[in-house]
């Protein structure tokens, strides 16, 4: 099991750590997202030089691909892919959402076409549980309804109702060696969303993440969401934002109190040649970095900023190679992990706010700087 | 510039070092190819794992892309690539011959189109000097004619006399910090191989080559340009077989007293999902490995090996993963060092032959083995 203690709090920023049997977590933290058994394009030895306390896996993936009771006869996820730090697994509601019409819910569960073979499957709260725990994470999601953007307040309600209920049945089925997590849901009708984490704050999870957001509703709604639920949830429990990703918003997530985050823009966007650093956002491809011998960032002590220079990781994406990819999803993740500990370190010592003006001013003054110039 | 030392012959087996300015390079020795400045997949970090002593890069594909003059104003190739280990560049002759009707050869030089953009270039024999001296590789290549396979016996007795010339012709232009290799041509005709070697053999190249090997002709063939040449070539200097590539040519080209070797195959099939195995290949994508808790090889000391199991490599392929095809590249690239190190002990200890007999029974044994399952 999880435990959770708080180190400091500056205003309602947080941090703390979580407590595993795969190593303390400091918090608030970025987690890679290793839906398959692997942050693309990431090993374990690269991941272990970013730093990162906890990477994230995805049930409804590896369920269906090689089969939660395949990666349980090989010893469990940790096992299946030499990772030894922490793993959250989501329980895939959000995937199944994804399905749209190949996809039908009841109150039992959600019946699914795969998105592989066209199989049908049915995942009911119960089933989510069974393969989390095949799985062995460490913390379990629960099995949620996560209604698309945008979504009247009537099935937003019904919606909540029906995740509550299955909250309820995962938290039945959970076992006592695995941590499970509920989730808040409720769109952007805030009242929904209040009684929905009142409502699971009651229940003994281990930690409430705020779900259904970065789902396409603008920027101020979700701000809006985080600051009125967060203070609705336990304390002394770590709060967890769901698929939240510029580190614009994950300093928004922190100065309203949230711990966690996740997201696969580092190494989605990493992948496509887009490199975060202080300065804003790089985008390597750019004729203007062929002949910078500057690192991504000259600020980061990363395995690819204290080797290669701007101008040889354009070359690598000019020239269509693999490694063009790896490197600046290698860095970024570096760069998410790195931004999560140095938000931590200024709660400590009681100075998130300057810190947080002094990064967003940097951050905002590189990324209009490099989007001036159009990229070739 | 380099030198080289003899430390054992075993019959006409040798080991020895080739010295650089970008450290020692024990022979028999295998080069990964890094044709654009990267071997494919791999980072400088993964490379020093594999313990390569040194790696090629192709002075064609820089010199398209992104340029040998921006490669130079950035320090040389090695700073670009962030390789301190030494670098032997191919000429390009190879690639020139494989443009086909958009390449025309006249005494003076090579005229081709660019692959790229279609873009015409010039290449003589003091260009391809000039594009490595800029590139600052510790090993150049001289410019040849490699003709295509079959040819006939007027055609490459004409390109033979033309690669001498040529070849010549980049000795006169070859600056005294960078080593040149000549190259023997000459197809399948071993007059005009031996002639051709006879004559290179006069002229004082650091090492010299046998080019148009493994474009097509059979392997008896090659075995026996291999077998009748390497004699008539300095006994002083390194012995180079372009291009021959799977475990069991190089164990052959050690045989006949070829010290140095490069091959695609390693990083080409890697990327496709075969490993090279001390018992033959193993194609990963195989139903069989699905439940294999095994690395790919139990004998292999490689970081691959000792992380991850064939199970986690099939599942990488099976979903599509672009860490499949690193990881397996990384283990075969570690895998064709190894075994040169191997075969290399072997030689200084008076043992080639059984190690020779051995190393071939294990992995033909085990060839044989895994082709025999069809791949799903």
């Amino acid at each position: 099991m999880i435990s959770f203690t708080m180190v400091a709090e500056d205003g309602p920023a947080r941090a703390g750590v979580l407590h595993t049997a795969h190593g303390d977590v400091p918090t608030p933290v970025f987690m890679p997202v290793g839906t398959q058994a692997t942050v693309k394009g990431l090993d374990v030895h690269d991941l272990r030089c970013t730093d990162a306390p906890i990477v994230l896996g995805n049930a409804y993936h590896l369920y269906l691909r090689p089969g939660h009771d395949l990666i349980a006869a090989l010893g469990g996820l940790h096992r299946f892919m030499a990772w030894d730090r922490a793993i959250l697994t989501d329980s895939g509601g959000y995937q199944i959402l994804s399905l749209g019409d190949l996809r039908r819910i009841d109150e039992n569960g959600a019946e699914f076409k795969s998105h592989l073979d066209g199989s049908r499957h049915l995942i009911t709260p119960e089933k989510a549980m069974e393969i989390q725990y095949a799985l062995g994470s460490d913390i379990a999601m629960v099995l949620d309804e996560c209604p698309p953007y945008p979504v009247n307040r009537e099935d937003a309600e019904r919606s909540a109702q029906l995740s509550l209920r299955w909250a309820s049945r995962c938290l039945d089925r959970a076992s006592p060696d695995q941590a499970v997590f509920g989730i808040v849901q409720g769109s952007v009708y805030h009242d929904i969303r209040a009684w929905h984490a009142e409502a699971l704050a009651a229940l003994p999870f281990a930690g409430i993440a705020l779900g259904g957001l970065a789902v396409g509703e603008p920027r101020d709604e979700t701000m809006g969401i985080m600051e009125r639920i967060a203070p609705l949830l336990p304390r002394n429990k770590p709060r967890y934002a769901m698929g939240m990703g510029p580190p614009e918003d994950l300093v928004e997530g922190i100065t309203r109190g949230i711990d966690m985050f996740d997201c696969v823009v580092p190494t989605r966007n990493g992948r496509r040649g887009t490199a975060y650093t202080a300065r804003g956002k790089v985008i390597i491809k750019n004729a203007r970095h062929a002949m910078d011998e500057r690192p991504l960032d000259e600020t980061c002590p990363c395995r690819v900023c204290t080797t290669y220079s701007r101008a040889y990781l354009r070359h690598l994406f000019a020239s269509g190679e693999l490694l063009g990819p790896r490197l600046v999803s290698l860095h970024n993740v570096s760069f998410f992990v790195r931004m999560m500990r140095d938000a931590r370190d200024s709660i400590i010592s009681g100075r998130f706010g300057p810190w947080k003006a002094d990064f967003l001013q940097h951050y905002r003054a590189g990324d209009h700087h490099e989007s001036a110039i159009p990229g070739r």
